[in-house]
């Protein structure tokens, strides 16, 4: 970013409109130094953004002008679509001249969806150091601590004192990792026994022993633990790196904040697409993968919109009897279904950030039910006497306000209830939650509308 | 933590339902010092948690046993509503007490929202320094860099070396902030002109200039900036530490990645439950607090409902002449409204991450269509069999597939279109797209239906 023009606004870290023609010019004209200059002044995050922003055409052009632009920072920062297709471009030689330089948790995380053949050419260009690193990192489960950690770590054993410290960083400038915020003080078997910060280090005197500045809190990262977990353990205790550690508790690596920053983003964004019905969807994806990743979801609201059908269907000589019910039934199941994902985002949220346990979920509960039945008492009131203008029959106020008042007491029910469950279950409540809640509160809806107009009216 | 029990599992950070009774336990039994056993081994965000999963009723009695307890990092952890009746408790004696161990953007967080007389009586027991660095905090808006940021900066003249900076912090080491992990270098004018990392520092010789070995990249935050894209650019750039600037681009204080994961955090919880229509509820928040949250966004749902009834009421007769349609209309609207709220989530978040812009709008809006199109062609054939298998009427199954085809159509273009429009207006595209885009599906899904219904079929 230039330095002189600073941006408050929303659209402070926006990419600019401008670029985009001018490197269109710049393709079109074929000119691979015009875009070197333009590509310069950007964060390599940034350029991914870019890449990622323009027509597949465009990209391919792009990069055959300039695929020495490409380094190993870039890659890395491209969304694994965007940068499957690159890497298709790419020599086995062009992409490890691209990754040489990255620590290994970014090499793990640029090679690990790789087809095996792919993932061999680059481990064999690799200095046998880093293929060791990274052939280990890709030993541990997907999505765990062992695949987003780096095994370059600073450590020191716990009996040496600040200047020892010091000199031995002195000493070796050029083995130390890009970023590191702590020395992990280490036992004679490699366990981590606590966490020096560099803060603390540097404006202690060289005779202070390591182990006496230690940092009070500590938390060790077993390595098979879901990054999930990592990520929430660094934003629940504001860790800024942990030390991972094997079975026997000995270390292997070290978790930086920046990583687990990325992950939090990550599993944020697919909670909230999953509530959506929408896997791990972005606005870079193709027709065809969207198009088959939203069928799932589509597939199975259309099963329970059937099921809503035949309920309706029970009741078709009452609709028959009175059309205006039918004019009035879909606002019941529309209102339940509001208040159930309603209930159930607040509950899947909940359960995700550890808010609702075993320990509170009775008092939730209890809570939505009683919200559900002060709006549902309000919005029935509202739409009995709305149904009584419309139509001039007090009686079909009274159902729908009847009807209403059980629809969102259920609901809130229903949506708690069920993301609670699911997750008892083993069951992502996010992915799975919304498809149940609203089954119920179209059931519910439609049988309760219906059912007490079948009773009431005819 | 214990260390010496390794938890990998979902819940390795849950807390135990254990520790809920025996502290129930303890407050029974009026027992001060067991609670003091039983959090003392608790990090302050955990106790946080539990002080908010607890009831009412038991946090009141919890807090008359335990109040000393209570310190300045357990407070700041805490949720807003439920620190709010917690500081109640509280003189503002008790509430300093707890405050003056805090780093500056901690106090702000603490006071920012109390009523101006509380503020008041708080800041006037701060000590002089601390008192002037929160007062100029809060003077910058809400949600603003100014007010995430901490004032204690750890700062050199651009010309220091290495030996002059260790030397320095060496002899202030109780004015250094608890974590830092850079030196800021400031010209005369108190600009910033770069960082020099502490591990750099630290391997770098005595002789050597921090000019020379400050870090490439360089980014400041002006202090009137959004916290949203303060952590977008922390998130962006992986960022870990980065000087907040005046308007004129002077140094006035720092944020840290920690404060930003946090903010990320929030801005994507935001984000989730606006797109579901609940505020900033919590399931800790009270009866009456989530009725009030939850009421405007059912009433906006009741107007669109009733909206799409008064379309099926233009269509009473039809109706009427065939019942069949009532049974299969609600399939044609909520097939809708489930593809276009897919369609948005993923807009939504594009927006948010800024990678949907104008530079590729256009073809994400043609996408969404084109993804519309193929799932409602497939979505058809499977309900045109099901229309014609289950009523027997071969011009019914044709009906709700042509219906099917188009309101999942509309759904991919209103889906992306009313949130990208929203966003230009300055409206918060998570808040309100999810009412306007049901909308448009409900109304055209029965409007497609039953009108094509009427011609083809009466």
């Amino acid at each position: 970013m230039a330095e002189d023009v600073i941006e408050i606004g929303e659209d402070a870290y926006a990419l600019k409109s401008e670029l985009f023609q001018k490197v269109r010019d710049a393709i079109e004209a074929g000119n691979g130094e015009d875009i070197d200059m333009l590509m310069e002044p950007l964060h390599a995050a940034d350029i991914a953004d870019f890449l990622e922003q323009i027509e597949p055409h465009e990209r391919r052009d792009l990069l055959e002008i300039w695929k020495g632009g490409l380094d190993g920072e870039i890659l890395s920062e491209i969304e694994d679509n965007v940068r499957e297709e690159i890497l298709g471009y790419l020599t086995p030689q062009e992409l490890t001249e691209a990754v040489r330089e990255l620590e290994s948790d970014d090499v793990v995380d640029l090679v690990e969806y790789l087809d095996e053949d792919q993932q061999e050419a680059v481990l064999e260009l690799l200095g046998p150091m880093d293929r060791v690193a990274v052939e280990k990192a890709l030993a541990y489960p997907e999505e765990s601590a062992g695949r987003l950690m780096q095994v370059e770590t600073v450590r020191a054993p716990q009996h040496w004192t600040v200047g020892e410290m010091i000199d031995f960083l002195r000493a070796h400038p050029d083995e130390l990792p890009d970023q590191f915020y702590h020395v992990i003080l280490v036992d004679p078997r490699m366990k981590p026994v606590g966490n020096v910060t560099l803060g603390r280090l540097m404006s202690s005197r060289r005779d202070v022993k390591l182990f006496d500045i230690k940092e009070e809190m500590f938390t060790t990262i077993p390595a098979e633990q879901d990054e999930g977990e990592v990520a929430y353990a660094f934003n629940q205790y504001h860790l800024i790196s942990a030390p991972v550690v094997d079975e026997d508790g000995r270390l292997v690596g070290v978790i930086t904040i920046d990583d687990a920053m990325i992950v939090l983003a990550e599993e944020n964004a697919e909670d909230l697409l999953r509530l959506a019905g929408v896997g791990e969807n972005t606005v870079n994806d193709r027709v065809v993968t969207t198009t088959r990743q939203r069928f799932p979801w589509l597939a199975v609201n259309l099963v329970t919109a059937i099921l809503a059908s035949l309920v309706i269907s029970l009741f078709e000589d009452v609709i028959a009897g009175l059309v205006a019910l039918a004019v009035l039934m879909p606002i019941v199941a529309s209102m339940g279904g509001n208040a159930g994902t309603q209930s159930l985002t607040v509950a899947v949220r909940a359960i995700a950030t550890k808010d609702l346990t075993g320990s509170n979920v009775l008092r939730v509960i209890r809570r939505e039910v009683l919200v559900g039945l002060i709006n549902g008492l309000i919005f029935a009131v509202v739409m009995g006497i709305i149904g009584i203008l419309w139509f001039g029959e007090p009686l079909l106020g009274v159902v729908i306000a009847a009807a209403m008042v059980i629809n969102l007491v259920i609901a809130g029910l229903a949506g708690t209830v069920i993301p609670v469950v699911l997750e008892k279950l083993g069951i992502d409540p996010a992915l799975a939650s919304g498809a149940f809640v609203t089954t119920v509160t179209d059931v519910v809806g439609f049988f309760a509308f219906l059912g007490l107009a079948a009773v009431v009216l005819l």
